[in-house]
C-alpha cells in the first residue's frame, strides 16, 4: 500500500482496477514528406472533411453532455466549435497546406502554437489550452484515421470501460470526461489538471470520484493494480488494505429507496431531472423520490414537425408509471434562447436569452403547440398514475402570464369535457428563473400549487451574464451573494402559503450545498440522477436549525469568497 | 373658437401657429413607362444607392434620437434598418425591377403590400405599419430626389420650423418626430395615430404637447390659424380666446432656476442627463440642478483611437464649469452590449447584453483606458469647480468590482502624487442597473458615496427582455411590479446609510411618475433636459407622506395594470 498526493476534485471515494488512458500514443504523425510531393487539393479536402467530422462529433458530445450533465457544462463544446471555426486558425492551416505541408502536420503545427499561446496566459485563459488541445486531437484522429477509423489505430473506448475501472491519464479533456459512464468508472486520477478545469467540473457533475494534479508519480501505477481514489482527502492509494476498501465501498453511491429527512425530522424530497425516456429507469434505480423536472424538449428536437398529442401523452404516462407513487413535474415546452428548433421558425434575435422564450412563445406564437401539449397533459393526469402529475411553466416574469396560462388550462379542460374525453387538472406551478419571478414569488405562490427555481437562468439574469459565454463564466455562479439573496426572496415569499418550493437547477445536485438549500427553506431538490444518493445521504446529516443559521450567515455575506468561507468550501472554482 | 376632440398623448398644453406637414404630396410617382423602355441595370443601381442613402440617414436619426431622447427610443431606427435589409422585400423589389418596373414603382408596390399586411394585424404589429411606411417614404424621397435632392421637390424641413409652430399632419413617423426641435414646436396634432405609437412615445420624451387621432375634422384647420393643443384633455382648440391662451402659456415649460422641494419640505434634486458638450448650455438654461449622468461615450465614438487624457480632462472641466455650483456625475466608459466602438475590438457575443460590458471591460480588457480616464477625472476634481465632481461605475454586479475600481482610483491618485500632478478624489458611486446590484445595494452603499439607478437596463434584466427587441417591448416597462420592487429593494437598502440614491433612467423624466419616485425614496432624479421644468413643477406639488403611501400601494400591486390604476394612468402604453 502506497499513497500519492493530489488535489481532490470530486469529493467522493471509489476503489477499482487501474487502467491507463494514453490517447497521445495514437497521434504520432507520419514523417513529413517533401513539399513538392504533397497534393495540395487532396490535403485541403482532407482537412475540410476532418473539420466536418469533428464538428458533428462535437455536436453529439454537446447533446450527450446537455442530457447527462447539464446545459451549462455542455456549453464548453460550443466553445470548441468556435476554435474549429476560428477564421485565423483556418486561414493559417490552409496557407500551410498550400505551401506543401500535409493536413495533419499543418493542424499539429498551427494548433500547437495556439495551445502554447494559451498556456502562457493566466487563470481561466490557460485552461482554454485544454479545450484547444481537445479540438486538435480530434482533428488529428479524424485525419490519421485513429479512433477506430480507417487507420485502425483504435484508442480506448471510454464509453465502454469495464465496471470498476479507475481511469489514469496525463490529463482528460472535457469530451473524454463527458463520455465516461459513471456507473462503470470507480474513479479518475490524472497527472496534470486543476479543480477548475472543464473536465473536473464535468466529473463532479457525474459524481465520479476524482483526484487531479497528482504529478509524475502517478506513472508508477501499473495497469491492473487496485487503486483507491479519495477525492475528499485528495489522495490516490495503490493497493489499499481491506479496511480502506471497505470504507470506500461504504461511502459509495448506493441508492436510498426511502424518502429522507433531516436529523430533526424535516422531510426533503430528493427528485431527479429527466430529459428523455431512456433516463427513467436509471433514475428510479438511484432512488429518486420522483421527477422534479421532466423536460419535454426531447419530444420536439431532431424531427421535422411537432409531436402529436398522442405521442406526448405516451411520453408523459411512461414517466408517470416509472414513478407511480411519486410526483412527476413536467415543464411545458421551453424553446428559444439557446434551444433552436428549426420547424418552429423562431426569430433571430440580437440577445436570444432576453427575447422570445419559454411561456412567452406558448402564450402567443406557439399557442397551438401549447394547446396540444396541455391536452396531452390533462389526459395523462386522468390515468391510473396520473394523480402524481404536476405541470410547470418556464420563464415566467409576470403574474398576467400565469393567469393566462391557467386560463388556457381551464379552456382545454372545458374542451375535453365537451368532447367527452377523460381528463384531470394536475398541480400547476411556475419556474422561478428570472429576477421578476423572484420579486413576485408571493403573488405567484398565491395563484399556483408550487414554484421551482431554475438556478442556471436565474443566476444568468441576476448577474447579467450569459451562462453559455465563457468570458463571463466568473459571474454565473449561484454562490454569488446576489443570487443567494434572490433565492431567499423566493423561499421567504412562499413560506406560510400553501405552495411548496423546489429547485431544479444544477445547484440542487451538489451535496456540498444541501445544508444551505435546506436552510433557505427548499422543500424539494431535483438533480441529475447520479447525485441523488449523495444528496439523500447529506440530507440525513443536516440539522434544520443549524442549516437555517448557516443560510442566514451566507445571506449576510457580501462577496462570493465570504460565502465559500461560511460554507467551508474555500478553494472551489466558479 | 372651435374645439376638436382627439386622444391626449403628451400631457402638456401649447399654443402657436398652425402649419400643415404633407409629405405625401412630394411622393407622387411619375407615370409608369412601358417595361421594355426600362433600363434594368440603371434601375437596380438606383435602388441600391437609394438604400445606401436611407441606411445612412437612419443611422443619423438613430444617433440623434439616442442623444436627445434616449437609447430605448432610438432602437426603433434599428428596426427600420431591419425592414430596409429584409431579404424577402429586397428580392421582391429586385425581381419587379428585372421585370421592367422602374425602381420607385417597385418600391411603392412592394412596400405598399407589406404596409397593408401589417395594417391587417392587431395591436403592436399594426403599429409596425407606421415604421414600414417611414422606410418606404424615405426610399421614395431618395429615388425621386425629393427632400431637397436633385429633383428639387423640397419638403418641409422639420428640424428648422419657426418658433411657435403647431404642426398638423395626417400622421408623423418616428423619424419625423425625432427631428423636431422641442424649443420651436409648440404642439402636434395628427389625424391618425395612437398613444402607443413610436412617434407618440418620442413626442412625449421630447415633452412636446400632442393630441393624436383627431380624425378628418383636423383638415378644417388652415395654415396660419392660431391653435391650442391640450394634451391633457385631448383637445385641439382653433382660435382660442385670450383666457385659454394665457392658461396654456402659464402651463408652459419655463425653467425653474431654484432647487425644489416637496410641499412638506423634502428636497429633491432634479438633474439632467448629458451625452455631449453641445447639451451643456441648453441643460443649464432649463434649470437643471446639475448633471446626474454625464455619458462619456461621445468622446470615444466616431474616431479611430481613444481620446487622450487631456481631451477627457477638457470635456469634464467644461461640464464642471457649465454647472459650477452643482454636482456633475460622470459615468466611466460604458461600452459593450449595443454600443460597439470599432477600435476597442469588442468580442462578438451571442447575447451581448449578458456579456462583456461596462465595468467588466474597465477592470480587465480595457484597464488601460480606465486608467487614462481616471487620471483625467482626478485631475478635473482638483480644478476650481472640481468639488462638484462625482464618478460612477456602470454595470456593477459584484462588491468585488467596486473594491477593485476604488483600488484603481487610489492607485491612480498615488501615481499622480508621485508625478507631482494636482488631483483630488471625487465622490464615487455605482449604477444600479442589474438585479445583482439591487440585491447588494446595502453592501454597495457602505463602500460608496452614492448609487444611481439606470431603469432601462434594470428593467431589461429583471424582466429578461432585451430593451432593443420590439418583440418583447411589453416586458421592459419600469411600471411592472417586479421592477418597482427592485427599485424599492435598492432605496430601502440605502436608507439610513450616508449614501444618497438617484435615478438616471428614462423613468426619472416622466412627471406622471414623480410622486411615486419621491415616495420610493429617491434623493435625485436625472433626465433629458426638456423634462426638467415639468418634473421640478411636479415635485413642488408632492406631499412626501402621501407619496410614501402611494409607493406602498404600488409595491403591493401584482400586475402592471394594477400599478396604472394606483397611479391613475389607466390608458398608458408600455
Amino acid at each position: 500500500m502506497r499513497t500519492l498526493d493530489g488535489v481532490g476534485s470530486t469529493p467522493r471515494s471509489g476503489v477499482g482496477t487501474a487502467r491507463w488512458y494514453r490517447p497521445e500514443a495514437d497521434l504520432t504523425l507520419p514523417d513529413r514528406p517533401a513539399p513538392e510531393s504533397v497534393d495540395v487539393d487532396t490535403e485541403l479536402a482532407r482537412y475540410e472533411s476532418a473539420r466536418d467530422a469533428v464538428r458533428e462529433a462535437l455536436r453529439e458530445a454537446r447533446d450527450r453532455t446537455a442530457e447527462r450533465v447539464g446545459e451549462e457544462e455542455a456549453a464548453v463544446f460550443e466553445a470548441h466549435e468556435g476554435f474549429l471555426d476560428d477564421p485565423t486558425i483556418i486561414e493559417d492551416v490552409e496557407a500551410a497546406i498550400r505551401d506543401g505541408t500535409p493536413a495533419p502536420h499543418a493542424v499539429a503545427d498551427r494548433f500547437g502554437e495556439a495551445v502554447a499561446q494559451f498556456e502562457g496566459m493566466e487563470g481561466r485563459m490557460a485552461e482554454r489550452a485544454d479545450d484547444l488541445r481537445d479540438v486538435r486531437d480530434r482533428l488529428l484522429r479524424a485525419l490519421l484515421g485513429a479512433d477506430g477509423g480507417e487507420g485502425g489505430q483504435a484508442v480506448t473506448d471510454l464509453a465502454a470501460l469495464p465496471d470498476g475501472t479507475v481511469l489514469l491519464a496525463e490529463r482528460l479533456t472535457p469530451s473524454d470526461t463527458a463520455t465516461l459512464d459513471p456507473d462503470a468508472v470507480a474513479g479518475i486520477a490524472t497527472i496534470e489538471g486543476g479543480r477548475t478545469s472543464h473536465a473536473a467540473i464535468i466529473a463532479r457533475s457525474l459524481a465520479i470520484p476524482a483526484v487531479v494534479g497528482v504529478g509524475a508519480e502517478l506513472d508508477s501505477v501499473a495497469d491492473g493494480e487496485t487503486v483507491l481514489v479519495d477525492g475528499e482527502a485528495g489522495k490516490v492509494v495503490v493497493d489499499p488494505d481491506e479496511d480502506l476498501r471497505a470504507a470506500a465501498r461504504e461511502a459509495g453511491p448506493e441508492a436510498i429507496r426511502d424518502r429522507v429527512e433531516t436529523i430533526d425530522g424535516r422531510s426533503v424530497e430528493v427528485a431527479t431531472n429527466v430529459g428523455g425516456e431512456a433516463e427513467l429507469a436509471p433514475a428510479a434505480e438511484r432512488g429518486a423520490d420522483g421527477i422534479g423536472l421532466f423536460r419535454t424538449e426531447f419530444l420536439f428536437v431532431d424531427r421535422e414537425a411537432p409531436p402529436t398529442e398522442d405521442e406526448q401523452y405516451e411520453a408523459v404516462t411512461a414517466a408517470l408509471s416509472a414513478f407511480s407513487d411519486d410526483r412527476v413535474v413536467v415543464r411545458t415546452l421551453d424553446v428559444g434562447g439557446d434551444k433552436p428548433v428549426p420547424y418552429l421558425d423562431l426569430p433571430d434575435e440580437p440577445n436570444p436569452f432576453l427575447g422570445r422564450r419559454g411561456i412567452r412563445l406558448s402564450l402567443d406564437e406557439h399557442a397551438d403547440l401549447f394547446e396540444t401539449q396541455l391536452r396531452a397533459l390533462l389526459r395523462a393526469a386522468a390515468t391510473e398514475d396520473g394523480d402524481g402529475l404536476a405541470v410547470m411553466f418556464p420563464l415566467v416574469t409576470r403574474v398576467e402570464e400565469v393567469e393566462r396560462a391557467v386560463a388556457r388550462v381551464e379552456a382545454v379542460a372545458d374542451d375535453l369535457t365537451s368532447e367527452g374525453v377523460d381528463h384531470a387538472v394536475p398541480e400547476l406551478g411556475a419556474m422561478v428563473e428570472t429576477p421578476a419571478a423572484a420579486f413576485l414569488a408571493d403573488a405567484l405562490a398565491e395563484r399556483l400549487d408550487f414554484l421551482s427555481v431554475g438556478t442556471n437562468d436565474l443566476a444568468q439574469y441576476v448577474m447579467a451574464a450569459d451562462r453559455g459565454n465563457d468570458a463571463v463564466a466568473d459571474y454565473h455562479d449561484p454562490l454569488h451573494p446576489a443570487v443567494l439573496r434572490a433565492l431567499d426572496r423566493t423561499t421567504a415569499a412562499v413560506e406560510g402559503t400553501d405552495a411548496w418550493v423546489g429547485m431544479c437547477g444544477e445547484m440542487a445536485g451538489d451535496p456540498a450545498l444541501t445544508e444551505l438549500l435546506v436552510g433557505l427553506g427548499f422543500d424539494e431538490l431535483s438533480m441529475s440522477a447520479v447525485t441523488v444518493p449523495d444528496v439523500k445521504r447529506r440530507v440525513r446529516e443536516v440539522d434544520a436549525d443549524a442549516a437555517r443559521s448557516l443560510a442566514a450567515d451566507a445571506l449576510a455575506c457580501e462577496t462570493r469568497s465570504e460565502v465559500l468561507d461560511v460554507l467551508g468550501l474555500d478553494d472551489r472554482a466558479a
